[in-house]
């Protein structure tokens, strides 16, 4: 399977084609066609067609997708067809919100272990999982075999807690501190910040009000 | 200033450019060439000249930008020049998260009201905003001049709430639940779906892997 030079948007159209098959699952369809995925996720059916094309042929002309194959196909793409160790350090607020998240539950990822340097919120629960020190990050990492890390720290902190993710072996990071980080080039970081997709809306409103 | 057909890829790039000259302003940076945001962002010194290029011409050839200078024209570019008023619908977990952030308190937006149908919580206050009834969406909106609307509900009753909204007159939606919305095509729609995220992570980390 080529998968190399996949653009970046064509993989999260991708999670999001997935995710609307699974709403179909749930209702009981049974096959759909490009035209019909593009107007449930709001794309054209061309865009819909070349961003599967990316992977081989699926689907047969005039009959469309079935639904369970192509959501067994894009959950395979998506490196969803393993289990996904994450460590979460930060429990405030955005790191409990992201803990408690329901949306990737069912979708190959398990919050493994949540950390912390606040003594007030050590040794408490989010969903299960014990809030621990920061001190044990590298064990953590290291025992759970965890490889994604999700950084809810603030902004001040943020670039140390990376530099600890990093040395204990964490390969792919999800930034939602409002700091722009620093990383090896064999660690794959997404900054998830809030600003940046709020700031997109205020330039499309702003662009209708000029 | 010809703005349109921006790719968005650009839009969110020049948001965390903005960022960073935020961060060199505040360590007391004068001038920055193209080759330094790069470094600072992680991107190549040509995207950021290619980025900029966009708006007309910043900076003087081997002087580089006055940092000064170009975050205000960033600013003005993101339409952060002026203020923008939010609701927040779904004070759980996640839209409190929202709420509490820090990231954007300073770049024009200002949390106006917040809705939720759980009479426990209704009245309590977040960061000195009142939780109110969903019922008084469409008065808060009017009266308080919003413009964008934030969605942090369960993904069962996103698609009512964002008809609400729309029909409330908010031209702007982000979306955190896991949730394909459908809006009209004067509103500008984005989706922050953490899932979508981690999913990114999780292919890179499989195409690693394979």
């Amino acid at each position: 399977m080529k998968v190399f030079k996949i653009p970046e948007a064509t993989v999260m159209r991708l999670s999001i084609y997935s995710r609307y098959l699974r709403q179909l699952i749930e209702e009981g369809v049974e096959t759909v066609s490009s035209g019909e995925i593009a107007a449930g996720v709001g794309v054209s059916s061309a865009q819909v067609r070349k961003d599967l094309a990316y992977f081989g042929e699926f689907g047969t002309r005039g009959v469309g997708y079935k639904v369970e194959d192509l959501y067994g196909c894009l959950l395979k793409i998506l490196g969803l067809d393993r289990r996904w160790n994450i460590i979460i350090i930060g429990a405030g607020k955005l790191g409990s919100a992201f803990a408690l998240y329901q949306g990737f539950l069912d979708r190959g990822f398990t919050i493994s272990a949540i950390m912390d340097v606040d003594e007030k919120i050590i040794g408490s629960e989010l969903d299960g999982v014990k809030i621990e020190p920061l001190e044990l990050l590298q064990q953590r990492v290291t025992e759970k075999n965890i490889t994604v890390g999700v950084i809810t720290v603030p902004a001040p902190a943020a670039q140390d807690v990376t530099d600890l993710l990093v040395a204990s072996g964490v390969k792919a990071i999800l930034n939602f501190s409002p700091r722009v980080l620093k990383v090896p080039n064999d660690v794959i970081l997404r900054n998830v910040d809030l600003s940046v997709n709020l700031e997109l809306l205020s330039f499309y409103l702003a662009l209708n009000n000029r």
